[in-house]
């Protein structure tokens, strides 16, 4: 199952519904299921692209909706689009810009969304077409179509029209970015998104509209946004069963252990989430036997290192208790540690997931996944 | 010239009265003129010992003020140490405390000074006994004596008990330093401190008391607390004039290049101060052509390196454009691609004033220095 679309995608091995796929475009090859931490604006908080290529993560998340309006899409063109401004050579992804500005409460209407800048209160507007201009501009390996991603709970009438507005808007998204391809961008690729909400038959009538349409991969977006892991499974399991198997398909906004173990299992390739990232700036740490918060008193003599059960990272060189004295004191290092130890040790999970698929112990892996952080 | 007393010391090149030495003990041999960053409270703000180390940096300088309070120099020892602690296997000099201490009008009386933590309020006492206890708790590998350090400008009879008492509390704290040693701390070394505010003659006195005391090396306290860079260079040079050559000489707070040539022009060999780490955390970074406030919009569109004369440190990987915007979001991380760029440029311009001195071109080297930053 190769595909010569860009990117190149193919499946390597599989475990029931969960496979391990490479996947290749431009800069960059990567294995997934994938992990992409969040850039939010042009950088991961508190590590740098250094950092970032000394974990080996393959491809990170860029904000549309921050880098637009700091500082800005065209400024970041100057210096080359968004991987020469951040010096970064791998893969990055761009999401359209969407997801931040529905968490804005913004006036919607068919053609497009206007929203209020956090950063001053000047008025903006995204419509799919300027969605995929402003990701041209900043140059990203992936972007996302505009879709409309309503917060959970919400009412069934909320849920469909932003099931039909997605799948206009993506046909407006797919057109535009096809017309503007040159010999320059064709290396550049679009992913649609799946909307929906917990509603199983808006999930299925969504992931064939935009499947329909045909992208380059697809996104499963609209979950993970206030509802139970539990409520989430289902929809999630519905959204990915009417998308093509030779594609890749991305979970947008997950990063927790139990969570990803469950979609890899429906055949999920590619994850963000700042989750691990944001978690470390607030003194918690993941580790084999589930999360610890180090501001906690009991760690101050603990000379243990974060994760004794996972030592190949070089934050393993810091006790418990030194990391626990720095939160305490406020030094800002201890986020920085924090955040190179939970991107590594989320890597590192990645990477067994892979092991096991290819395997056969993907079910081994999950049950003892959810048992620690189920 | 060699010695050997602990530090091992000698001096391989003159030039005037600036002079390269090397200074070895325990565990790292280094050469001078040195600079010590200043790792407040067990970490050098925003870096790790593995970036110190990366840095090429041979000994910080650690607070006792703040460890003894936070977190208290026990639980370091039960971590077997502020090295261990820190996981930071070259040198360690650690201030007495008070230099904090009397920024905080504490209550001095003949036999220590009495002060209120910053932290919680409660009170705390320090004698040059209890310095030196605590200092050998955390096992440094050089220690400070207690001295009395009045901010200026201060009155003449300020000056003279400072000098009074720093003389009494020099000669408590080296006996008790000299009574304590074992076979364990035989290696860790005692400087003692010269006052005198802007006084020649009390310069002088307080250069003779201490060196009759005789400590391990000798530094110069009590200058770079408020005065004009012009006011402290006739103490500065009558306070070095005094000490012995064959034993290392220590500027206490002073890291400006302009600051630093004059010192090393004296004939001193170490240094310490916040100021380039300070200065990194609020935006500003040393050039070859002076210091520059990446903040500035005027660097918005900036695709050069931060000191397109300096390029040897990882850093220069990122354009001065690239950290304005991260400073203007408020991302974390330019502070600490400035510290690190600021304290590369530092240990560079030691290297290049080591170099000067070797090939006795150091006035040439003092004059260009102060050209741009005098």
């Amino acid at each position: 199952m190769t595909s010569e679309q860009t990117p190149r995608f193919s499946v390597l091995a599989r475990d029931g519904n969960a496979r391990v796929g490479e996947l290749s475009m431009n800069r960059h090859s990567l294995q997934t299921p994938t992990f992409m931490p969040v850039g939010t604006r042009g950088s991961v908080r508190t590590i740098t692209s250094q950092d970032l290529e000394e974990l080996g993560a393959d491809i990170i998340l860029g904000n549309t909706y921050h880098l637009m309006l700091r500082p800005g899409e065209k400024l970041i063109k100057e210096f080359g689009g968004l991987h020469e401004f951040a010096n970064w050579n791998r893969l990055i992804l761009t999401d359209s810009g969407g997801y931040q500005v529905f968490s804005l409460e913004p006036d919607v209407d068919d053609d497009g969304v206007t929203f209020k800048s956090t950063y001053d209160g000047s008025y903006h507007r995204l419509t799919p077409e300027k969605a995929v201009e402003i990701q041209n501009t900043l140059g990203s390996d992936i972007q996302m179509a505009l879709d409309v991603c309503p917060p959970l709970p919400a009412d069934k009438e909320v849920i469909e029209l932003a099931v039909e507005r997605t799948q206009l808007w993506a046909e407006r998204a797919r057109r535009h970015f096809l017309n503007l391809k040159t010999e320059l961008t064709k290396d550049q690729s679009q992913f649609g998104i799946v909307q929906g909400g917990l509603d199983l038959s808006l999930r299925r009538k969504s992931a064939e509209q935009i499947v329909e349409i045909g992208f380059d991969g697809y996104a499963i977006g609209g979950l993970s946004v206030g509802e139970t892991r539990e409520e989430m499974l289902d929809p999630m399991s519905e959204s990915t069963k009417h998308l093509p198997l030779e594609r890749p398909r991305y979970f947008m906004g997950l990063g927790d252990p139990a969570g990803l173990v469950e979609a890899i299992s429906c055949g999920i390739d590619m994850f963000d989430c700042v989750w691990p990232t944001r978690l470390a700036r607030h003194g918690t740490a993941l580790t084999t036997q589930g999360r610890i918060n180090l501001s906690a008193a009991k760690y101050a003599k603990s000379d243990e290192p974060i994760d004794p059960e996972f030592t190949e990272n070089s934050t393993s060189r810091w006790s418990r208790g030194y990391i626990r004295h720095l939160l305490s004191v406020g030094e800002p290092v201890a986020g920085r540690i924090l955040t190179l130890h939970n991107l590594a040790w989320t890597f590192a999970f990645m990477q067994r997931a892979r092991e096991a698929i290819m395997s056969d112990n993907f079910k081994e892996f999950r049950r003892k996944t959810l048992e620690i952080w189920g």
